[in-house]
This record gives C-alpha cells, sequence and structure tokens, in this order.
C-alpha cells in the first residue's frame, strides 16, 4: 500500500516536472516592458509601415534617445563600420593611392548623419502624425546637430581615402540648406550629395536609393559600406558588401 | 563696471550652455550595459561572422533567452505575421479554395521552430566554441521543444490553407530525427521538409536557402512570408513578400 502511493506520488510529479519543462518558454513571466519589445520589433524590420510610435511608448522612446542608449547602440555600429573599413584598406591593392577612392561608402542624411532629435522631442518622439509643413520648416534652418558615431565613422573613412556620398529622400530643392548643414555640422569633404529629382518624386524610398546606388556603380564605383536608419536605405539591390543599420524608434520610411 | 560683469557672465553662460547641447548627445553617459548593445547589434545584423557570445555576455544572454524577454520579443514578431497573413488571406480572390494553397510560408527549423535553448543552457549560451559533435548528437535525439510564438503562427497559417515549407541547414541524413521532432513538438500538416542534399554541402546559407526558395517558385509557389533566426535565412533572393525575425543572440551562421 505504501509502496503503491509513492510510485503514484512519483508519477504525479513526473508528469507536473514534465509538463513544467515543456511549456517553461509559454509561462515565464514578461519582464521587460511592451516598449522594449515593440522598439526591438521595429529595428529588425519585423514591424512595418507604421505610423506613428504608440501613445504608451513615447516617453519610454524619448529616455531611449536622450539618456546614451541610442548613442551606445549607435556607436558600436559604427565602430564596426570602422573595422570593416580597416580591414577593406588593409587587403586592397590600390590602398593609398587615387584607384582606392573608387571604393564607395554610402550615407542617408536624415536621423542618420544629422539629428532631427531636436524637432521630434518636441513632438512626441514621433507619437504625434507626421507634419511635412513643420518638419521642412525645421530642416530648412539647416541646423541638425550631427550624429557623432556616424561623423567619427565618416572622418575615419576620409582619412582611409574612402569616396563618401550622401543619398538622402530630401529634394533637389532642398541642397542648399542641406549642404550648409552637413558642413555645418563637420561632415566635409565629401564626394556627393544625392537628391530626389523631380522624375523621384513619389517613388518608393527602397527603389529610389537603389536606383540611384546603381547608377554609382555604373560610374566604376564600388559600394563598399551603406549606412541608414531606416530599412528601405539598406535593402533593394545594390546595398553594398556591408549595410550598418542606426536605431530609429521615432518613425518608418518605406 | 557692474554691467561689463553681467554681459561677460552672460557671454560664458551661453557658450557653456551652446556647447552642452551640441555634444548632448556625446556626453550622455552610457545607462545601458554593453551586452544589450551587443545583443540589438547583433540582431538588427550590424555585427557579423562572430564566433561566441562574449565571455562577459554569457549571462545577460541566458537570462534574456529563459526569465521572458525572448518569448516577447518573438511573440510580437509572430503576431505581425499573423496579422499578415490575414491581410492576405482576406484579400486573396482564391481564399477558402485549393488554388489558396499555392501561397507558401517558409519556416527555418533551429531556433524558429524548434528551440535548441535546453542545449545552449548547458553550453554557456553560446560563449563557448560550437562543437558539431555534441550539438549533432543532441538534435539526434528528437527532443527540442517549440518555439510557442512560432507554432501559433504555423497553427493560424494552416487554418488560413497556406502551404508551409520547412528549410533547414540540416543535412538529408537527419532527416527523420527532424521530422520526428517537428511531429512530436506539434508541427504537424506542413508540406514539405528541404534539407541540405549531398550537392548543398559546403554552400553558404544564405545561397543555399535563396535557391531552395527560388525552386519552390519555379514549382508555382508564391512566398508570402519566411521566417528565421538568422539573417542568412531572410536574406539573398526570392525572400518572400515579408520577412519575420526571430530573436537569436547565441550564434550567428553566415
Amino acid at each position: 500500500m505504501g509502496a503503491l502511493l509513492v510510485v503514484m506520488l512519483a508519477t504525479a510529479m513526473m508528469l507536473v516536472f514534465s509538463m513544467a519543462a515543456i511549456d517553461a518558454s509559454r509561462s515565464a513571466p514578461y519582464r521587460q516592458s511592451f516598449c522594449v519589445t515593440w522598439r526591438f520589433n521595429v529595428d529588425v524590420n519585423n514591424l512595418r509601415d507604421w505610423k506613428t510610435v504608440p501613445k504608451s511608448c513615447e516617453s519610454y522612446v524619448g529616455s531611449y534617445m536622450n539618456r546614451g542608449d541610442f548613442s551606445q547602440d549607435a556607436s558600436l555600429a559604427m565602430m564596426e563600420g570602422v573595422s570593416f573599413a580597416h580591414s577593406v584598406f588593409n587587403s586592397s591593392t590600390t590602398a593609398g593611392t587615387d584607384a582606392f577612392s573608387y571604393n564607395a561608402w554610402v550615407f542617408d542624411i536624415d536621423d542618420t548623419s544629422l539629428s532631427n532629435l531636436p524637432y521630434y522631442a518636441k513632438h512626441s518622439f514621433g507619437a504625434e502624425a507626421y507634419n511635412d509643413t513643420l518638419f521642412s520648416a525645421w530642416t530648412a534652418k539647416a541646423i541638425c546637430p550631427p550624429i557623432h558615431a556616424t561623423l567619427d565613422l565618416f572622418n575615419s573613412l576620409k582619412d582611409l581615402g574612402f569616396s563618401i556620398f550622401f543619398l538622402t529622400g530630401r529634394s533637389e530643392s532642398e541642397r542648399n540648406s542641406t549642404a550648409t548643414n552637413l558642413l555645418g555640422a563637420g561632415y566635409s569633404g565629401w564626394q556627393g550629395l544625392i537628391l530626389r529629382q523631380s522624375e523621384d518624386e513619389g517613388v518608393r524610398a527602397t527603389l529610389y536609393k537603389s536606383a540611384k546606388r546603381k547608377s554609382l556603380e555604373d560610374l566604376g564605383y564600388s559600394i563598399v559600406g551603406n549606412v541608414g536608419d531606416q530599412w528601405s536605405d539598406i535593402t533593394g539591390y545594390s546595398v553594398g558588401s556591408r549595410t550598418f543599420k542606426v536605431p530609429n524608434p521615432m518613425y518608418y520610411i518605406a
């Protein structure tokens, strides 16, 4: 009788333990906030075509952008770019000669090279609907500060002899203010600034940017690196040997 | 004299404030641990070809995987998949008919559909060098538990009438153990299980998987969704209309 009880108890315990093991991944309590999960899924390109930051995540996104986490994430990304650039330089037969300048890097501008955080800090960090008029008035001021991690990469690339192209969704009509802002923020010595021409208006960013990168290749450039905050900057075709994603939880561009 | 002092003081203060504003993004102290930044840059595909998790991040990765954060991140990713699948179903003229089954989803297996966490928990969560003999002995047991978020997506897709293909880097010789494991973990009713044939051995994952997806397209399938934990699962060509990245900070496959 005692032995039967022991067997029954042991069987019951095994059942409980094995069920617990099977369901461990499901029953674990969620620790992190929804906003952390939301931002992760935005930056790995699982969530697409979203219009605004969830209202409940406004303060989280603000903290992420302002309190050092963004800078830290961007710094490691751009340090990896510096490391990759050095490996390309070190293995190139043309390093140190003019011919090396056919090795190109492409940089997006908004929230990759220049920061619109001062604007978004006044507009709910992306939790309110995009306002083209207000945003254009902001960029026209040409006072966007640099994203320092990106500027550091830019300067390293320049020192190594890469040709650097800015490729932006901004329009040709914004060339002067954009160039002024880039120079004022410390980006000097770039090879080209590619903006949307009238025939590019309305073309989705992925296609527009792919076509312009292809044109660079047609001119003889090899695209070594490509840096952007949106997946539409670094997907499509002619994306480059390596792509580098700057975090951006504030807005989405297809 | 007093007025001069005020002007001098005001000028000095303006200088200090403007410098502080310019350097805000640089001078902000780092809040999050290096391991958080490392994992982020791994999952957005900025860090590549790494061999092991940094030793100092072993316990962080273990916590991320075990304490619910992984499950939460994966759940939102797979819920987005469910949502996308419904939108495709709802806009399809063939929904509810056999013809709809030409709409396919592709799933990677290891750490996308089946979890190797029980193995990695005994092997430093990826902080020790990969051991092919030990890992193969583990998968041969065919006891990997499902990743529940993925299984939920799988079942939703099956209910809607999508054709589901597993596409794995495992070899043809592992077909039986892999099929047994999938069925035991709850994945039933799939259309195909594609493994590396002898001619595929040594081919990089991105190319191998792109070629197999292209073969599905050549058979008439339209790849609607594609789910993987590695970027080599969801980049290359014939990637599908939408891709879904399951987090994996434990190992990297090119």
